[in-house]
């Protein structure tokens, strides 16, 4: 089994009957809403919130019943994917395209679980290019203020067009290289108008399970 | 003459042949843009950039000549309105609406020249309510955040329906009543993920002109 897949898997334990489940978006979260389905179709009764159109049709499609934001208080669980992890369980996510909605969610939720294979655990956040989600409008003022941050921002493409993402927003991918203060750049970020948010998660993660390749799947200590 | 349009005049006393030109929105704008357009037909070499459709199509319609935001590096000058200003120069804006656009074209501009009516000057800000840009998937979960920050937040309405910005996002009215430290609040709301921006202006005016009831313009000490 891919050790991505089992991660997955074992994520979705910790999820009983009458919670609220916070789907992820990307290929991890697709083997955990999987495992979800299935679990549902044995008799689970869990309600969802997706964090993309694309989990959201996946988990209609495997009979997961959905929630509206607006009847919730709280979710129980969300269970997600990052691009990269470090020791500190903090994350950069959205090379999927789907942040903003995946930190809406995770900032409403009780536990996030993050799964990941090892090859996404690294000691200094950064050699991801970061994922900043920003406004149409003038969105060149936007890149060159990040420019000025220190950033190389190349926007996101979708064959010869910008990639949207389900906000209706562009994407700049920021090629950083290496990023000692998450914390910093992450306020540094929020700050300049026309970022909607970027694919630094702080402290939002409350464990990440680590699928490695010799087929084990385990908690990354912090 | 309204002191609102005398003040407005005033502030278009400084454009001259060559500049790049920032368009506000609302009412005050509305005069700036009107004394504009008279100066651009009697000759005035400029080329604009305007923070909404509305005073795009209002500098259309008037032969302003528009520049798109791909094409410039910087705006020399930006006219605009405000809500609320106090003695050191910051703002609410957003009133109508435009603030994250007016956001974009002030960060970018050298001079950002506000004009504004007597009643608009107040000791501390925060009795106007503070409009909040929000994303409008899970904006019930944003706004909770901001109830938790003290904020009473009212989502805007547009007849029957939520008010829908240019941006395409919600805004949260924010009734907070007094606003002691305006940049620390700046910042708490930038962090949440689902604002994309908020109506305080920080730092970023560089002219205030107000126009008195009794029919004369003067800048605004700091």
């Amino acid at each position: 089994m891919e050790s991505k897949k089992l991660a997955a898997e074992k994520a979705t334990e910790s999820i009983a009957d009458g919670m609220i489940i916070g789907l992820g978006t990307g290929s991890t979260a697709y083997y955990a809403i999987q495992k979800i389905g299935q679990r549902v179709q044995e008799g689970l009764a869990i309600q969802a919130i997706a964090t993309s159109k694309q989990s959201e049709e996946l988990a209609v499609s495997l009979g997961i019943p959905l929630i509206a934001a607006s009847d919730i208080d709280y979710i129980d669980i969300t269970i997600d994917g990052a691009d990269e992890v470090d020791s500190r369980w903090n994350l950069i996510k959205g090379g999927g395209g789907a942040l903003l909605r995946e930190k809406i969610v995770a900032s409403a939720s009780k536990q996030l679980i993050i799964v990941v294979d090892e090859s996404k655990v690294v000691a200094e956040l950064g050699r991801f290019p970061l994922p900043v989600e920003i406004i149409t409008f003038g969105f060149e003022i936007t890149m060159r203020k990040l420019e000025k941050l220190g950033c190389q921002p190349i926007l996101r493409q979708a064959g010869v067009k910008p990639y949207v993402t389900d906000n209706g927003n562009y994407i700049a991918d920021c090629h950083i290289g290496s990023i000692p203060n998450a914390e910093e750049l992450h306020s540094a970020l929020q700050l300049i108008p026309g970022v909607v948010d970027n694919g630094l998660f702080i402290g939002m993660a409350s464990q990440v399970i680590v699928g490695y390749m010799n087929g084990t799947a385990k908690q990354l200590e912090k």
